[in-house]
């Protein structure tokens, strides 16, 4: 090699370190939605901590398991669960082939707009809506409502799309724990099958990565091709002592992460606390009434009560909202 | 840029190109252990055709989702299935604690080393057993009795570790597909808390990538402490029709690679096959009673059968053992 050469590649070599180490010397914030507090530092701390080969907490990449619920922990839950929202308008869309509705609960109060009505038909009510809305079709046949839906819905308040509504604080998180080898799965007492046909895109987790409560599905052939049928039955109810049943099952280890809002998510970050590992448990407690919503102990909809106990008790991570996240959704960034 | 530093550059990125296409024209054989023959090039077809952008047949990344059967597919299955032989090995081991079961079927038997016995008990002394074996304990406590099976345990004619009969040209075959950005998963009819442990280690499949029959597990707070109760009832078979049903809800997505062994299989690859993209539907024929065993339409264990009449009216890859496979155990390698 000539001296012309070799001077070259050390001045191309040269550009290439700089090139990298820049990124590290000016690295920007990877949270930058969340203001400077506790649950920021839990969470970068965390990280630190787990991801340092040799160190007394490092956890190898395949057990860096993080697992999130849904409504109200990665979008908006109120005044309604979304998914109820979907049923609702499923509910008014097949009306005409349903005569019947009119005059039968708890389709009679959907259809004429008393949600009152609908909600004083509990449980029951709820059960039949789902098994009307969600149930006698195939899986391909169901994701396409839902694919149509979630593109053309808006919500009653902000007038957006309801994948809008996620929370940009918590799309960094995800996002940085990724960056950092952890895999990220949701955990929600939402239908499986209502999220995955949007998680992908929305927040950058894969259908393989999503477990959701469930109802019976059956294998058939029709006409020779092959089809799965959704079935009115409920198979699993993931939430409660139902989420680490669904942890297990789905994902077959214990996470070493994890973030609910509610006391379904009680549960969760039990077994998340009990492992042997450095671990995170963290929960969002809706404060900010201006910018989003404000409810905790009495709110039917994602109560959280006997969980915001337990966490200030173990000193689990509970950020407050109005005060730690600077932005609420993508929609609002500078 | 001078023109010194240029041609500098020029011939660093031709030394780099040149670099770049030399294991292009001198690329290793992904698949040593079979031979050439209709399956290999169905598999190095499939896989070409299916991997370059832009290419009618291109899948994208996150789409290329494989599926493989477990036993019989990725090892062994006879004389029984390997997880019959841990739950008789396990029956053994608890008796002194069952001083009963000297005199009760299907223990008595199976004590008794009377295998004609204990298959005369039928579905429900098999049920009994996996009951007495599988349940009543955490799943942790059962994930270490697998562990240190599965690390002493040995096949009766082999003389081996059950792990290490494992089939080395699938082993290829799944690295080759990962190589090439498909996620590999396992669809079992085997238990998937008895897999999951140790599929890791063997074939490069994490526990959340792993698909199989389930009881029910009940969470619960133990002295404080959460635990997961293995209870002894059934909650999932994900074997026939159960196949595609466990694939749509863990996997979430169709399959365009299955890989199956038995009639077990049989709706697996059916559901596959019904896919719009290319796809791939293989099934491994035992017909080496030499290296392995020779069975399909006769056997209790493994029957092949119509999976076979499907396979070939449906010009499916079917793997004949004894001429494709040059190597069947990863301990046979030259």
């Amino acid at each position: 090699m000539n001296f012309t050469r070799r001077r070259a590649i050390g001045l191309l070599a040269g550009g290439l370190l700089a090139a990298r180490a820049l990124p590290v010397r000016a690295q920007p914030d990877p949270l930058p939605s969340w203001n400077d507090g506790a649950p920021k530092k839990a969470i970068l701390d965390f990280v630190a901590r787990t991801t340092v080969e040799g160190a007394p907490d490092f956890v190898p990449p395949p057990e860096r398991i993080a697992v999130f619920d849904n409504d109200g922990t990665l979008w908006t839950e109120q005044p309604i669960y979304f998914q109820f929202a979907f049923a609702i308008d499923r509910v008014k869309a097949l009306a005409g082939q349903h005569p019947d509705w009119k005059e039968k609960e708890p389709f009679r109060s959907i259809l004429a707009g008393d949600m009152a009505g609908f909600l004083a038909t509990g449980e029951k009510g709820v059960v039949e809506v789902l098994a009307a809305t969600h149930a006698g079709m195939t899986t391909d046949e169901f994701r396409k409502t839902v694919e149509e839906w979630i593109a053309t819905a808006r919500h009653p308040r902000f007038d957006r799309l309801y994948v809008d509504l996620v929370y940009q604080p918590m799309l960094e998180l995800m996002a940085f724990l990724r960056a950092n080898r952890f895999k990220t799965f949701i955990v929600s007492g939402g239908g499986i099958d209502f999220m995955r046909p949007w998680t992908g895109k929305v927040y950058g987790i894969p259908p393989e990565q999503v477990v959701g409560s469930a109802g019976v599905v059956k294998f058939e052939l029709r006409d020779g091709k092959p089809v799965l049928i959704k079935e009115g039955k409920v198979e699993f109810i993931d939430d409660g002592p139902g989420k680490p049943v669904g942890i297990d099952r789905f994902i077959g280890r214990r996470p070493v992460f994890a973030f609910g809002n509610s006391d379904g998510d009680q549960q969760m970050l039990e077994y998340t606390a009990g492992g042997d590992r450095l671990r995170f448990m963290g929960l969002v407690h809706h404060t900010d009434a201006e910018r989003e919503y404000a409810y905790d102990r009495q709110s039917p909809v994602g109560r959280l009560d006997k969980a915001l106990d337990e966490a200030r008790q173990r000193k689990w991570t509970v950020v407050d909202m109005k005060a730690d996240w600077n932005t609420i959704y993508p929609f609002q960034r500078k």
